[in-house]
């Protein structure tokens, strides 16, 4: 048995999100289904580094898996994608020793949400960035967001009320704003991120960035543990799961 | 009665072309489906600069129509957009003499193709680029082009066996090819296409940037005045029509 670390890339547009879900088509079952075929049936399970949403893109999801085929290391991307559907894409397969896990070892995340500031929506954007014709006050946002990045902060009002996760206490370590051209783009790095934590965060921004909130109000708003606190959860298809981090080994 | 001109764009991954078609979900119908809600029910009939096939994108496709309705100028891309699917989006509507015609007054079209010259699939681009992993002699392809530019030619080899319409002399005025990372997009002006010709001008090229045909073909291929003479038909989702040119007035 040899265990492998792969990079993939998902257009999240048409999966229920990235887990295993009865009778739905999602990302796990695809790329579980594809290792089934090329391992003559016997089921082998695939470990991400985390789940996304139904609608959620991801550029450098990380995933493990287990297997005793002779393929060279590679050979496994092209292999993979030729059995994939389109809307996957395996970017690399890796060796890695056998105590790797692809969640548990994952040290830290880098979402990125996309904003289309044009006053007109772009038919070729629909599914990939949010549309947000309004004006907004960067400086604002960028005052609130300094608030997040003082240390650790227990995310409650900023993660979705059904998070089973207990320790809701993370570190953002970056949130930088990228301006090109109509397109405004918000990068998160962190140590992890919660339940819709990263669309939480958007919305509360934007409501900031639009004046219906100030900057200030946001040691409160993390004060209150309590979600309805925060902002509303902007849509999923503007965010991305862009790189997970490893610890150097 | 006030005639328009809109210049529209398209996603045409969910359409079954720009045309009416019964049963189907055209780009056409969508336009004349909201149209007749704006106007009560009754029937206002869309012409555009020419037809687009499935799947075939536009940036800056041309049509024009006829309304009796009071809006100003500036208010009917934001109406028509308000009601229209997101796929479709108006770009601009102006008003224009009754004497305009989107189809038959054009003066010539820009097209473009989008080829992914990337080793591995990207599962962003799989409707908007037609992904060609394998190297491509630029030179080779430019030399090809060139043949085409040297005045009008008669493009029966160059268009599906389908087309109905009698006159195949067309004049392409300019065929650029424009590196931008790993994308390679060929641009095409001329004052008019036949049926699937940028395509299979496309999938003639790439057997030259490939090798299997010499560019000293073209002519003889020309001459010909036979479809099967010239090269495969290059897939659907990597070409837009770009810009519709009409004489200034």
């Amino acid at each position: 048995m040899q265990r492998y670390k792969g990079i993939i890339a998902y257009d999240g547009s048409c999966f229920s999100g990235y887990q295993v879900q009865p009778n739905k088509r999602t990302v796990q079952s695809e790329l579980e289904r594809v290792l089934a075929k090329m391992h003559k049936g016997s089921q082998v399970k695939v470990a991400a580094s985390g789940r996304t949403d139904a609608g959620v893109h991801a550029m450098g999801q990380v995933i493990h898996f287990d297997s005793p085929l002779a393929i060279p290391e590679g050979k496994w991307a092209t292999a993979l994608n030729s059995l994939l559907p389109d809307d996957i894409s395996i970017v690399s397969v890796e060796h890695v020793s056998e105590s790797f896990h692809a969640r548990f070892d994952a040290a830290g995340k880098e979402y990125r949400y996309q904003l289309l500031q044009a006053p007109a929506r772009d038919p070729f954007l629909r599914k990939y960035a949010y549309h947000y014709p309004y004006p907004l006050n960067l400086e604002a946002m960028k005052q609130a967001s300094n608030y997040f990045l003082t240390g650790p902060h227990d995310y409650t009002s900023f993660c979705s009320a059904k998070t089973e996760v207990k320790d809701k206490v993370r570190t953002i370590k970056d949130i930088e704003f990228i301006t090109n051209g109509q397109m405004l783009t918000l990068r998160f790095i962190g140590n992890g991120f919660l339940y819709n934590m990263v669309r939480i965060l958007v919305g509360t921004l934007l409501e900031v960035g639009c004046g219906e909130r100030s900057p200030d109000e946001m040691p409160a708003i993390l004060e209150k543990k309590d979600r309805s606190a925060a902002g509303k959860t902007a849509p999923a298809h503007g965010l991305y799961l862009w790189k997970v981090f490893y610890p150097l080994s």
